[in-house]
Parts: C-alpha cells; sequence; structure tokens
C-alpha cells in the first residue's frame, strides 16, 4: 500500500488534461490500414461479449474474496489459468511470497460517555486495517481523543496522546470526489491509515481509529492496509464509519469517552502465491510485449468484484476476443493477473525484478484497477511525444464515449514499477464518483457490476492492446 | 407491525392528492384574527428553533438504540420526561408491559456451492428479525431455495421445502420508491417479512430469510418484527443484503448451496415500559386535546435518529417553542413519546384503550413517523369536510414549500387506534425517496438528520397543532 500511495499522488500531482492526443493530425505510417480496419471490429466484439462479466460473477459469486494468502486467492489463480490455457494462451505462474494476514473478530463499544444510560454501551462500527496488529483477546479499553491532523497529533504530545485510543478524523471529501475526482478525494483522506498508526504510537496510543477513507454513507467502514514503521510499538489499527467518526467526536467533544476494542486478526508466516501470466504470441516480433492487467487478490470484506475482478477479467477478455475474431497480434499480448496488490503489491515488484534485463521488450503496459464504470478514455503516463501515436484508436473508441485521454504520473499500482522503468502505461480512466463509495468495504460485490460499463471497459482495453500491439513503429519513450 | 402493515396498505390504497383544501374560501369564523396572526410566529420560531435537533442528537449519540425492553429505552422515557417537566409541563408515564426481545450473534455463510475453493465458505450480511427465535447454539446446515412469491412457495410443496432454508427475494422497487412513493414500495416488499416465516414453517421450511425490505445498497441488511401464527412451528427469520440475496439467487440457480446460520437472540418475559405523556393546558378548552408524537423506542442496529427521534424531538419543541412565544393554546397541547411502536405497537394500543371513553375530547392527533426530510405538507386521515378548516394554515406553511395536503387512511402507526375511532389524524408528509435507503438499518444515526430539514418538520409539527388547537369551531368528524 505504501507504493500504491506514492503512485495516487503523483497522479494528484501530475492530472492534466491533454487535448494534443485529440487534434494532432494522425500519422498513418504509425499503423497499417489492416489494423485500422481491424480496430473498430475488435470494439465492436467487446460491447457485445459478456465474457469478462461471467469471469467476474466466477471470481466474486464462486470463488469470493481472494486476500493474498487465502485459499481463494490461490483458486483465483489456478481459475484464470485454467481459462487463459482453454484459449490456448501460454500459461506460467511466477511463485511468490506474499503477506498472509487474516482478519479476526473486531468490534468496538464506547463503554463510558456523557449521558448514557447505567450498563449500557454504544456499539462502534470499525474493521482493522490489513496487517494491524490484534489487542489482547478480551479488548483494550481506554480514553479516545480526536485529531485532525499530524500537526494536532504533535500539539497534544505525549501528555495528552499516552494511553489514548487516538481518532485521526480527516473527513472524505465528497464534494471533490462527486465532481470526479474521487483519486485525490482518496489521495488527502488515506494519509492516515498509513501512517497514523506510527505516528501515534510514538507518543504512547495504545490503539488508532481512522475514519474510513471512502465515501460510503451507509455506516459501512473502508479497509485498506496500515504500515508500521520500523522503529515503534506496532498498536492495533482499524477504521472505523464516518458515522462512528462522527459520534465520537461529539462524545469526546462533551466529556470523557471511553472505548472498548476487540481486534484478533493474525498475521502468518509469508505464503506461497503467484502471478499468472499468459501469452498471446505475437506474429511479427513476439519478444515484445504489451500487458493487459489487473491484480487477482481482493480485500476480505467484500468479494473485490470493482477491486479488482473486473480489472482482470477485462484484460482476460483481450486474447478471447482476438481468438473469437480468429485476429493475431504483430506483438505478443501478455494477460497478468498481478497478486497482492492490496497488502504489499508483491506481484508488481517481482515482476519488474523479474524482467529488469527485458523492460526494453515491454512496448506498453495496461492495468485496470479503477473500478468499471463507463470509461471516458484513458489515462497515459509517458512521454508526451507519444501522444500522436494514439489518436487512430482513441478515434474508434470515441464513437462510444470513450476516446478521451489524460496525461498522469502513474496509472496503475502493479505496473507502476515497470511505469517508473520507462514503460508506456495506460488504464482505462473513469471518473471514480462511485468507485470510492463501494472501495474496500463490504459492499464491493458482484451486483455492483453493470454489464454494459464491463463491456465498454473491456472495449478500451482490447482497442488499446490491439492497437499498441500492432504499431509499425516503436513508441517514444 | 402487524397493525403498521394495515395501516401502511391503507395508506396505499387511499392515497389520494386533494387539492380542495388549498382552493377552498377560506372561513375566517374557524380562527380567531389573533391566531392567525400567531401562526406565522410559530412557523417562523420552528424555523429558526435547534430544540429538536439537539434532543435528537442526545436521544441517538447519548442514549443510543432504544429497542423495547432495554435500559436505553428506559433511559429515554427518563429523558423525556424530565425534559417536558423542565419546560413546566404535567407530565405522567403510562405504564406498560411490553416485549423484551434481544439480538444474539447472527452470521451466516455458504458452505456449499458451485465452484468454490475447498475449505472455504461465502458470507452471507445478514440480521434476525425482531421477534425471531434462535438456531441451535451452534447453528443450523441445510439447502438454500429461492422463492419471490407465495404461489411459487405452494407449489414448490412440502417436497420442495422440508428440511430447507427458504429465501423470500421479493426486490424492493428503488423505482417506485425513487418516484417518491417510498411507502408503497415498502408495503409491497415487507410482504414476506411478517408472513414469511409462518408460511415456511407450515411446509417445513427450518429457517427463512427475507431479502431486506429497504433502498440500502450499501450490504447493509434492514431487520424489522416478524410475527409467528399461532399454529406454526417458530422458526428462526432473517433479513439478508439485497447483495446476498442476488448471490444466493445466483449460486442456488447454478447448483446445490447450503448454508449455516447462528442466530442467538433472546426473548425475555414482557418488560414494564411507559408512554410519556405531558400537557401544555389549554387555556379555554383545557379537557380538548390535540395530540403531537412520535415514539421512543427503535430498532436496535442503528440509533434511531430518523425512526424515530426526530418525531419524538419535533412533538417536544412544540411546548417548547409555545412557552418561548409566551402563546398559550386554547386546547391542551399533549405531547405523547410512544414506547413499543417497532415490535409490538403496545404504546399506541394502550393509550386507546386508556382513552376509550374520551375519545370525543380527542380533537385532533398528530404524529410525525416518516423520517425528517424536507416535508412538503401534511397527511391527512378524517372527513374530507375538515379540508376547508385548514387552508389558513397551510397558507402559512405554503411560505416554506409544506403546504401540500394529501388524504390517507392512516397516517402513523401509534395513532392508529385514535384514527380508527375517528380521531382526526395528521402527519408531516415526506416524499420518503431517501427514507427507506436508512430505514431499520445501522445507519438510521444521527448524521443523516439535516438540521434545517428537521426545522422545518417542527415548524409543519407546530403550526398545525397551534392551529388545531386554537379553532373556534370543532373539526367535522
Amino acid at each position: 500500500m505504501k507504493f500504491k500511495l506514492i503512485v495516487l499522488s503523483a497522479l494528484a500531482a501530475a492530472a492534466t488534461f491533454t487535448a494534443a492526443a485529440q487534434q494532432a493530425t494522425p500519422t498513418p505510417a504509425i499503423y497499417s490500414a489492416k489494423t485500422l480496419a481491424e480496430l473498430p471490429l475488435v470494439r465492436d466484439a467487446a460491447l457485445k461479449s459478456d465474457y469478462a462479466y461471467e469471469r467476474t460473477r466466477f471470481m466474486t459469486n464462486n470463488i469470493g474474496p481472494r486476500l493474498s494468502g487465502s485459499a481463494q486467492a490461490a483458486r483465483a489463480v489456478e481459475y484464470v489459468a485454467e481459462e487463459m490455457r482453454e484459449l490456448g494462451l501460454e500459461v506460467r505462474l511466477q511463485e511468490l511470497k506474499v503477506p498472509h494476514w487474516v482478519r479476526g473478530i473486531e468490534t468496538g463499544e464506547l463503554t463510558e460517555f456523557p449521558g448514557m444510560a447505567k450498563g449500557t454501551t454504544q456499539k462502534i462500527v470499525l474493521t482493522a486495517l490489513g496487517g494491524s496488529v490484534a489487542t489482547p483477546e478480551s479488548g483494550l479499553t481506554a480514553e479516545l481523543v480526536v485529531v485532525t491532523s499530524y500537526e494536532q497529533l504533535e500539539r497534544l504530545g505525549r501528555k495528552g496522546i499516552e494511553g489514548k485510543i487516538v481518532l485521526f478524523n480527516e473527513k472524505f471529501d465528497h464534494r471533490l470526489s462527486d465532481s470526479g475526482e474521487g483519486l485525490k478525494a482518496y489521495g488527502q483522506a488515506v494519509r492516515f491509515r498509513g501512517g497514523g498508526p506510527s505516528a501515534a504510537s510514538r507518543l504512547g496510543a495504545v490503539a488508532v481509529l481512522v475514519r474510513s477513507a471512502g465515501a460510503s454513507q451507509m455506516r459501512l467502514p473502508h479497509t485498506g492496509g496500515t504500515r508500521y514503521a520500523d522503529d515503534v510499538k506496532k498498536i492495533p489499527a482499524a477504521s472505523v464509519t464516518y458515522e462512528d467518526a462522527d459520534l465520537i467526536d461529539d462524545l469526546v467533544k462533551q466529556g470523557t469517552t471511553k472505548m472498548r476494542l476487540v481486534l484478533t486478526p493474525k498475521t502468518y508466516p509469508d505464503a506461497v502465491s503467484h502471478n499468472v501470466i499468459a501469452d498471446l504470441k505475437g506474429s511479427e516480433r513476439p519478444d515484445e510485449i504489451v500487458i493487459v492487467s489487473g491484480h487477482l487478490d481482493s480485500w476480505d470484506l467484500g468479494t473485490g468484484a470493482l477491486d479488482d475482478a473486473t480489472g482482470v477479467a477485462a484484460a482476460m477478455q483481450v486474447p478471447y476476443l482476438l481468438k473469437q475474431l480468429g485476429l493475431q497480434p504483430k506483438r505478443t499480448i501478455r494477460v497478468i493477473a498481478y497478486m497482492n496488490e492490496e497488502n504489499g503489491l508483491v506481484g508488481g515488484t517481482e515482476y519488474a525484478k523479474a524482467e529488469a534485463n527485458n523492460i526494453a521488450n515491454h512496448i506498453a503496459a495496461i492495468e485496470a484497477d479503477l473500478g468499471a464504470s463507463h470509461p471516458m478514455g484513458v489515462l497515459f503516463a509517458g512521454k508526451p511525444e507519444a501522444l500522436p501515436f494514439f489518436t487512430p484508436f482513441l478515434e474508434v473508441l470515441r464513437e462510444h464515449g470513450s476516446g478521451l485521454i489524460r496525461t498522469e504520473g502513474g496509472v496503475g499500482a502493479d505496473i507502476g514499477p515497470l511505469t517508473q522503468r520507462g514503460v508506456p502505461s495506460f488504464a482505462p480512466w473513469f471518473n471514480t464518483r462511485t468507485y470510492f463509495m463501494y472501495h474496500h468495504t463490504a459492499a464491493d460485490t458482484f451486483d455492483k457490476v453493470n454489464p454494459e460499463e464491463l463491456a465498454r471497459v473491456g472495449s478500451v482495453m482490447a482497442v488499446t492492446a490491439y492497437a499498441l500491439a500492432n504499431m509499425e513503429q516503436p513508441l517514444p519513450r
């Protein structure tokens, strides 16, 4: 998650609209006439296909949550490999050692607060942050203190924090998110999830709560990974719903408020898991690779439909469509179902390491990991000089409202290590307005996937991948 | 709850817009010039007041959920009585014996389904229906069967149902609800919550699930009361989220799907509780009564903010405002905080019984129990001949967009027994579009209350009550 945050803040910083690609004159020599004629066929096949939708169904409804190290994650690896073999692809599994953290009991209740009825408590809805250590089995009880910034935490100092449970009450910016900038809102809100526990522990806090980094308005907590600094005592950390954060804030303002917190997650030794790598070999330049990808692992509260079964399924659909149309790309299209995006990024990191001497052959990388609402086009991380290369395929996508392009510093966590090494990188671009309602909650389930919208995501992925695999010239990088 | 359902279906049946009241010529003799001049003052005081908002805060944040028989419900009785005494009202507590049901552990998981990863389960998010009996402590495991109607249940018969867990998968009509007819959508969806367990038990089912009767789209179950027929074996009953209902439906269609269900609620002997009855005595006709009311009990998942702390608080605010303005009504305004609306309706029933010989002195009854969004006006249950009496005060409310009136067969569960005995009955009228998102869920919490909207609810309640208490003529009934 640490890495993901860096990418996200790069996203926020580098966010600029680029009209150049739309306005530049197409360069006919970049694509053969045959390829240009095939792109609309690929798009139309994608728009008609339910391949990705049915694969999403299986990964979510029939397999379920797929947190790294779980039996479901292992089953998902098997499933994607089988499906890709069935399409005739060359499949290999890249072995990884991934974190293995398992959620336990998680309850919170206010045991003392102004005006309470004798013998009662107020329930606090919360969920452990991924990687959190446990409380004692019987829980811990301590006074609550609320802060909204690291500065405020420091001002309170050891005297104000020691022995307390600290709530980081940074509000998710709904207005920013509603305006389409969900990633920015998330980037702002998520700061305390990663760093809050360590900062509070340094001042002697006994546990940390963070207000959910997300847009749910239905008392549903958003989980996500936390990470302890090496030099601090690890203290239990959980995410509370915005409703419960508001409740705590209100009561703490009125007087002494205490909470009992029980979290019993367990961290096991790292588990063996895998990236699934499946190649549809290129006809002319088989050594050159265009990646289509998503991540196979998910958080454990929901079934990881939007995060990220749809991304994996849309990637799997690319070779399916090309086979269906009888098209073989000139370069190799490589489907990667990455493992462990959510709590370690081991899959993305290890893939880039393993291919360290082969980066130049990675012509492009596409990852879909921002949900599956209507795609407005593609996000691009790379040299601006490359933009004119995209005009022809963006025009094909534009007919269905998916022809915009926006440049970013990074576009996907798993392909981030490739982006950083200069591989031109792409992602379907959504406004993410609704994504952060469901993100990392129990409500990220199959029903949230709209089959028509997913078909459009598939069309963006397939058209982009096929075009890049068939370019007659290399991309500037 | 049984009674409530009758009222609701009456609502649906009798729903007609009535323009008569708006168009009729005001009858000056109904109100004194003084009263007519005071009504806008009452309205404006309500719009400026945060009295109801702060009382709602205390009942939800400081007291919490208030299910009948709980310590919190007892504390809420005390609180409302104290607050009313503080205003100088004559307060009495009407003793009641109320059901005392306490939620326990509640978990569901699919233990067998097509494609499952070995050794895994799929979690099912559910909550026990109020009044449900328990499963064995270790739970029960059985095959699932899905029906969408009682006809389908009957067609499957004992052969298809015996030994199974039946899911009643009636969908909540979001489109109807979004169009403002949330009550109709609720009335349709809720049929199986009350009657489903008995119907399935007759055919040998071992447990019942109902798809949540509500509009949450965030994997949050809606609870509510169920009621067993006298002639059936009581079987455990729970409400599942729409997401989990969809999941079960999908998997059952694919093949054998089994579920383990654990519900450990307990039913204790009936508990002593109270209606709070507080009178602001009338100056001219103290024996004649206009009721302003809401219900003090709530379901236990949330803190009963919209259902119905806001209703109680808006009623409490009526005497507060009149005292603030130095106005004494001609008739007595009686604040009632009813107990046990949610799972028995004991408070409303017993009040009407106790006043059986005094019904004629009950000039009108107002209850607010449909949330606290912007009020469009008032619902009215009574003789159409009474409508012209309302024109003057509706005009006062119309200036702030709350001047419409709509006639219904019944307008509130607690005052229903009075309505049935001919007491003209009123409720603030909302479109209920958002109400059924939060209704009976954990998300019915204080943050859902908008202070400005609640102030408007308060203005409708206070203006209506003061006008009715000061009429120079009796209402036709």
